[in-house]
């Protein structure tokens, strides 16, 4: 599409920042238009986020959700992939710094694409996220998989029957569709997947509890389907907790706050963090150089073509922006990334044959609905006003997910993890490495701590 | 089995330390024998390490090569298994001190069986390791499989053509099995998987470089097969240095002398290391305190029945025990671990008959035979005088594999794994973590090298 003899300096330079649903898409949708895309990622891997907590379950590998992008958009010819972490966006200069390993790129542009997603929020309680990882990335299911089973595995050597309990209660915060997975998951392989391979300790003794400050269960589906999947998980075993606020989260359990106003504590050594979301920060690093705003969740308030004010090159989509009506959800940012390529290639064309572009027309989301499995077999769904639960729901889920992963290896091994889980009860991924189970990083920190309290026991099994 | 009423008490006490090929099937074969066992090990899975190489080269998942010891064990009611660090073995006593976070573990035994295997040896200089990561367990894979695409990622950003050759180069040293498969993989990744993936620069100008202090290839295998493995990789692209000796290792390279004494610079970013082994420092501890010797591998110069001079109820199998005629194999540790699980289940007999045990054969070897894949439909294979190699010693290595691979879910993911890779050129596992690809233990020294360095770079492309 390029003209004969234009060089990579006459096209339009378009910048991506992010590989997740929004920016691959957004880059996939311009694969025919006269331009060139550099796709700037903190990650090498497009992430496919909404299974993580099957990676976290020892379900699947990482490599099944996380294909390389830039093997993703090879054949792509105008688009190339860079990794780094873009920390500074100038938008008077028109150039994105970035960091790779101390080194420091400045990549100019023409248009500008903001997808870099959202990372867990605490509100205001970063301490807590030491204690209570969230599940935002492949590093975070794996710090997860090793710390689940490595309770179990700590469990099984104690001698202490209160220090037990604690390594066996599994804490879920935020009842969203991540923390019912989650929690579902981990009740599940304890019940199926661990019983029986251990001996001092039943690991189908472990204690699941889902809580959220929120009265219901995952409340954007609705009262009807909330209660089903609640009913269902209680059915499986999980405890659930609603109204009910987390205060405070250290090394052996939280601090919750009951709608009364009366704290109590749980013991809990595994805690799992699902209970909100904080956009990028380079949100805020629009926000100072023009009139773009932010909500408090650090998402850019748009125009209705998803530019920011005063910046119609700018556009920010995902979970980085907010518009009104469109969740923070796969489908919002896979809309938005193909409705900006849209409006790129149209007024690339019109810069082509030096016509005037159509005026933008605003982004209109298209809800194709919302998802959540409980357990196996079992899942809740929304399309519009109809609800759907249980086994064909849960069959839904199957193949819309196996539809939107990418590439065709994927799908294959994913339904083969699949068939292994929910037909044998197996996991085939419950590898623990030595970076996550005794976290490396944390080791001599934890050594410290334990060797200060030198609870010195005898073998207990 | 076990006498009605017997408590566990009253049962012969077996402690297993380690869950590679020696300890698993130690506490296989000592399924239907009439005693206590606990194996305990720093891992919570059983290792596969033959194929490691495809687990850093993005062939394969961990999961696959990994899975929990106590899962294979689940149905063998005899034997516990307990995730812990050995620290101390003492023979007196007899018992067994692990840690685990911070808690620390005492274990008694009546009879005890030390497989701890070995870990990568720098011959004196530790501070290689650093630069130049073994091959020992999953997380020195991981490791690897991130810093080998981490370096093409940085060289697709750098403008400077003398950093993105450093970037480029890839040295492995050591040309045993294991480097031998790391070097044509690291090939083959660049030359057919990253091919076409890149915009700055051609993946398959990528330079690996094999280098052994030896004069051959493969020394094990003898001449002709080693010239065979030498030519093959020659003719992939691999470039092989012999009677090369490695003098340095640092981040951006490794000094290397030659035979006739002259040194000289590799500029390389990325090297793996797989030149030498040093056993368990376990070796060490029984020598301290018996009259058993360590060879300067840290070995154990054990008896002919596999036991330690002075206490014959202790025994060292695999990797941390030296026996002359037996290689540091699988088959070697596997051979090993069954001939003393008969040993013990003889003499458990013997003892509940109250008869006197015949006296113990000494440990015979079966040579299986050895092999090594060079490339993908290429492999050497010397089993016994006889010796195959090209596409059948191949299909042999594959079926082989197979066999071993333990669990049937694990052989068809690996089947399918493996599909994929053979067929396609494609490899399903290429996802790096940040712990991994940045070295989250290691990036705050990284940022203040570079910070020093301060090279930089304007956007490359």
């Amino acid at each position: 599409m390029s003209h004969p003899g234009a060089t990579a300096s006459d096209r339009h330079r378009v910048v991506i920042i992010g590989s997740g649903f929004g920016g691959l898409n957004a880059a996939q949708a311009l694969k025919k238009a006269d331009v060139d895309i550099k796709l700037i990622a903190r990650t090498t891997h497009h992430l496919f986020q909404p299974l993580l907590y099957q990676v976290a379950t020892g379900i699947i590998s990482e490599g099944e959700i996380a294909p390389p992008t830039r093997l993703i958009l090879r054949k792509q010819r105008n688009a190339q992939v860079l990794l780094g972490d873009v920390t500074h966006v100038d938008l008077e200069k028109q150039t994105v710094d970035s960091i790779l390993l101390g080194h420091t790129y400045s990549t100019p542009y023409d248009t500008l694409i903001l997808a870099a997603g959202a990372g867990q929020s605490y509100f205001g309680n970063d301490h807590f996220a030491e204690w209570a990882p969230g599940m935002k990335s492949i590093d975070d299911a794996l710090e997860l998989r090793g710390r689940i089973l490595g309770a179990f595995e700590q469990a099984e050597r104690s001698s202490d029957p209160e220090r037990r309990k604690k390594l066996l209660t599994f804490v879920v915060v935020g009842a969203g569709p991540t923390g019912v997975e989650m929690a579902g998951q981990i009740q599940e392989l304890a019940d199926q997947t661990l019983k029986g391979s251990f001996r001092h300790i039943d690991p189908t003794e472990a204690h699941v509890i889902l809580l959220d400050a929120a009265p219901a269960v995952l409340p954007p589906m609705g009262e009807k389907l909330g209660l089903k999947a609640k009913a269902r998980l209680e059915k499986m075993g999980v405890e659930i907790q609603l109204n009910a606020m987390v205060t405070d989260v250290d090394r052996n359990g939280i601090t919750v706050k009951d709608k009364d106003g009366t704290l109590r504590r749980i013991e809990s050594a595994c805690k799992v963090w699902s209970a909100g979301v904080q956009a990028s920060p380079l949100g805020r690093d629009l926000a100072a150089q023009s009139d773009t705003e932010i909500d408090r969740a650090g998402r850019v308030k748009v125009n209705p073509d998803l530019s920011i004010p005063g910046h119609p090159n700018v556009f920010v989509i995902g979970d980085m922006a907010f518009v009104d009506g469109v969740p923070g959800m796969a489908q919002g940012a896979i809309q938005g990334g193909k409705y900006v390529a849209n409006i790129i290639k149209t007024e690339a064309k019109a810069r082509e044959h030096g016509t005037i572009p159509k005026p933008r027309a605003p982004f209109k989301y298209f809800d194709k609905g919302s998802m959540a499995t409980v357990s196996k077999w079992n899942a809740v769904a929304k399309v519009g006003k109809f609800e759907f639960s249980g086994f064909f729901a849960w069959l839904a889920w199957l193949g819309l997910h196996l539809i939107y992963l990418v590439g065709f290896k994927t799908k294959i091994a994913t339904l083969l993890s699949w068939a292994v889980t929910f037909l044998s009860r197996q996991r085939g991924q419950l590898t623990i490495t030595e970076q996550q189970a005794y976290a490396r990083t944390r080791i001599e920190e934890l050594e410290e701590i334990a060797a200060s309290v030198q609870e010195t026991e005898k073998a207990a099994s």
